[in-house]
């Protein structure tokens, strides 16, 4: 046996992958890994509650490639299957470590945290994830850390290990001579197929009467942000993103011109993209929302689309190449070039008068105005998302199509302590704020200073745009500085254009978290809500 | 076709159960269903949170004998799958309807909310529940409803319904010319056996030496609490109660004698169960927390139990015998005699100093001479848990086997709908409080009145009992009665004696929610606390 424990080789494993921090609540089968993680010099964030923890180690995989929370059995992780969920359909690599009765205790019928079987946890598990495994063997238990970890990595989708409380400080057997690589995220084979697949692309591009490029959010994932940006830059073809992808590609290049989401979407983008004889796809996912609802889709004649599967072009298929790897051949193919300038924060004041009632379309002059490369934009779903979508942004996060409320305000718990250098600013409705709205408090302990912007109509407002006026819609209306303040932090309330300006300056000046309560009506929606609204109302007219 | 739809027939049957409040979110796929439920004169309560709601439908279930939450897809219903997962365990007979993508939407691989397949919800409610179904079929619907119900209220245990959302509204089939009954709870066959099991029971109670029965959850569930009474009445027998069980029999009854739990429980208690030669468990769970973590088995020998699944004697087992039917059969033996009456509320007057500081101890005291028939207590994980197991009281609820935090608020929002003439007492801890305090406000709206009495020591103090002094178990420290505020609430922070006593005459006065801070240092253990750390001490000392 070697010095090495089963916990120790495991959160060495996520050191080497740059986790320094997780998240989530001790509880008595985990106290063990608890104490593992810290003796591993790994950084616990305690919060909460459970689906906020899996919030921000989501947030945290978006920026870092990897995330993970440590929950204790039962009331533990079964608080996170929903968040899960998320991080598995959002393409967000999330590890979920959860302790478990020990291996000593399954001949217990009624352990407390039990369900149904010692199995029940991980058959839900394995429902929302991509990889999963219950290290209840030392000698296996290297292997089975690699391979779910491998797993997360290249298919960018959540895991799930679960580890006996008695397993813990198992040693492991002496390791093999030469110790394994750093887990390795699984690219394809370089082939002869991916010169004949470049070459096909590069061609139809240059065929093209009017060609378009999107990003999607598997462009980050696959870390080839940059060769984009050179692409298109030596095709200088304009750029559009979709709605998953907001923000892969700098949104201050010249040649980006807006979010593409079908006739709901950014119209310029829709323009470009309905012109377009061929649409380059760079890791965009092929969902409803990604689609405008079937608004506008793309015929597959005038399409090209790397994916994580496979390159198709037109109506064929090159399932060996991926998106790293076809970059790579089509970049090689690009002259040298100077590189387009980004252009600067947008600075231009807004100009509205002071006592002006403060509007969606305020907040968003005002905000743009302050964003820059030091600020990173979370969005909850709903008419926050909607605004966030308008505004130009270095970094953008939003649960874009599994769209769970809740998301933004334990994201930038995460997200602050990914990236130190980037504060967060917070757009998030009453709703959302209600849900998961708590770590405020945290996140001052931890010297984090995002600004949280709390839309407040007092409403399921898209909900209303769907279905109509409900009584069921209505929210109760929250003191949300007041909760703010209960928590250690200061806010402001605000109803005019010159509070909103004072309040957006108080914000960036705090040294701590500053939340503001934007007092909107129900009939202020962002344009893309509007649309959506019409959407709806031409759909109900059209069923009668 | 009838004029009858899937989803009226669906709230006309639980309307039939008693169920005229149903606890949820709105979402879009939900929308049908809200209307539905609407139609149905079902009344929709709006949470902040899932998990809130299926806790305030837990509540609802554990007095009124059904309780029920509707969901949207994914977010909604995952975000339940704890809650849901402790109505299992923990025998509380609540029933989940989530919506679903249409059955026309089914050929879309990527839709909104979407995880991994279409069956991936089911799959993963199918773990922490006794039945489920997915009602697609109009001409089934009604015996697929009828059967989950009748699972759920035959078995105790949580169920599930998902309904494709262009389901909702389908018309179903004629029904049959005589109307299907209302579901009913199987019960056992009335057999022969059933005279020998009783009269084996009596002949052993009558037998022994010293006798003592024990009640659990199972008790309430069987409604049997009057016939228990009249049995120990005619027996003359102490009675103690589970943990689980804690309030199924009236605890100032001049025979109750306290709550059992091992070594770690009422010393009383303990000292009746290890003295008897007869012990009569009638719904008692064997679960760790039940027997006091393995402090306190009972030999066989001793034992007779009357439980879910049949008769349990010695050694023997009659299976096919019900709580129910076997109470009858012992009552109908005993002779009609004076019921004993119920002692009055506990009145004497605590007396210590006003200057005090504030303690546990304190707490319990003041609050006894409060709690009356009036009232109803819901305590959390933890402290606040151990502190109300002290008390006596008509009714009790805590999650005392699957021990889920964050139970205790949400579910006074249940129990306060679900039975209006009685009081919410809630006993929560910081942790809890934090995790799931956000529906005062909901509360509020509905005219109802709870006192929630927060102990805030900043820490997770169970797991340092456990565990020994962690920094990962702080917690930060809110100003709760600012949270209350910021909820429309009222509330106040108490750290002595003479103001907590000012305090629960202000909630007693209150119209509305009314939050009571109670500062307490983290030495200060309720006695089952403290027997619980030496319990620990000792194990870690014999560990070496």
């Amino acid at each position: 046996m070697s010095s090495e424990t089963l916990a120790g080789y495991l959160f060495n494993r996520l050191k080497q992958h740059g986790v320094i921090h997780t998240f989530g609540i001790p509880g008595d089968f985990a106290l063990p890994l608890y104490r593992a993680q810290q003796d591993a010099g790994v950084d616990t964030v305690v919060c909460s509650h459970e689906p906020n923890a899996l919030f921000a180690a989501d947030a945290y995989a978006r920026l870092r490639g990897l995330g993970v929370a440590v929950a204790t059995y039962g009331p533990g992780a079964l608080n996170m299957v929903n968040p899960m969920a998320m991080a598995y359909a959002e393409h967000s690599p999330v590890l979920l470590i959860s302790a478990a009765p020990g291996v000593g205790q399954r001949h217990m019928a009624q352990i407390h945290h039990l369900v149904k079987t010692h199995e029940s946890q991980l058959k839900i598990l394995r429902e929302v994830t991509a990889a999963a495994a219950v290290l209840d063997n030392p000698s296996t238990a290297r292997d089975d850390i690699d391979r779910v970890l491998g797993t997360i990595l290249s298919e960018h989708r959540s895991g799930y290990l679960e580890i006996p409380s008695d397993m813990t400080f198992a040693p492991l057997p002496e390791r093999p001579a030469t110790p394994s690589p750093v887990v390795q995220a699984v690219t394809g084979p370089s082939a002869a197929g991916l010169n004949e697949a470049a070459r096909e692309i590069v061609d139809l591009v240059r065929a093209a009467r009017s060609a378009v490029v999107m990003v999607g959010v598997g462009l980050r994932r696959s870390q080839v942000a940059r060769e984009v940006i050179r692409l298109v830059e030596a095709w200088q073809v304009p750029v559009v993103s979709s709605v998953m992808g907001k923000s892969v590609f700098p949104e201050r290049h010249p040649l980006f011109r807006g979010v593409f989401m079908g006739d709901l979407g950014d119209p310029e983008a829709r323009r470009i993209v309905a012109d377009a004889d061929c649409v380059v796809k760079i890791g965009v996912i092929d969902s409803d929302v990604n689609n405008g609802f079937g608004t506008a889709e793309i015929p597959p004649e005038c399409c090209i689309s790397l994916c994580k599967h496979g390159v198709w072009v037109r109506h064929h298929h090159y399932p060996e190449h991926y998106i790293a790897d076809v970059m790579g051949a089509l970049v090689s193919e690009c002259a040298e070039r100077d590189v387009a300038p980004i252009a600067p924060a947008i600075q231009a004041k807004p100009v509205r008068p002071a006592g002006d009632v403060a509007t969606l379309a305020s907040l968003g002059e005002e905000l743009q105005a302050l964003l820059d490369g030091g600020t990173q934009v979370l969005a909850d779903v709903g008419e926050s998302w909607f605004l966030g979508l308008e505004l130009k942004v270095d970094t953008f996060m939003a649960p874009g199509f599994y769209a769970s409320m809740g998301f933004a305000v334990p994201g930038a718990l995460g997200a602050g302590l990914a990236d130190p250098d980037k504060r967060p600013v917070v757009l998030t409705g009453d709703g959302s704020f209600q849900m998961t709205g708590n770590d405020l408090a945290v996140m001052k302990a931890r010297g984090l200073r995002p600004v949280i912007i709390v839309l407040n109509n007092s409403y399921y407002e898209l909900l209303e745009v769907i279905d109509g006026p409900r009584d069921y819609f209505a929210l109760p209306s929250w003191d949300y500085v007041g909760i703010a303040e209960a928590q250690g932090c200061a806010g402001q309330r605000v109803e005019r254009v010159g509070e909103l300006r004072e309040a957006l300056a108080r914000a960036w000046d705090a040294s701590e978290p500053f939340l503001i309560e934007v007092v909107i009506s129900r009939q202020d929606h962002a344009p893309m809500m509007e649309r959506i609204r019409q959407f709806f109302e031409e759909k109900a007219k059209s069923q009668g």
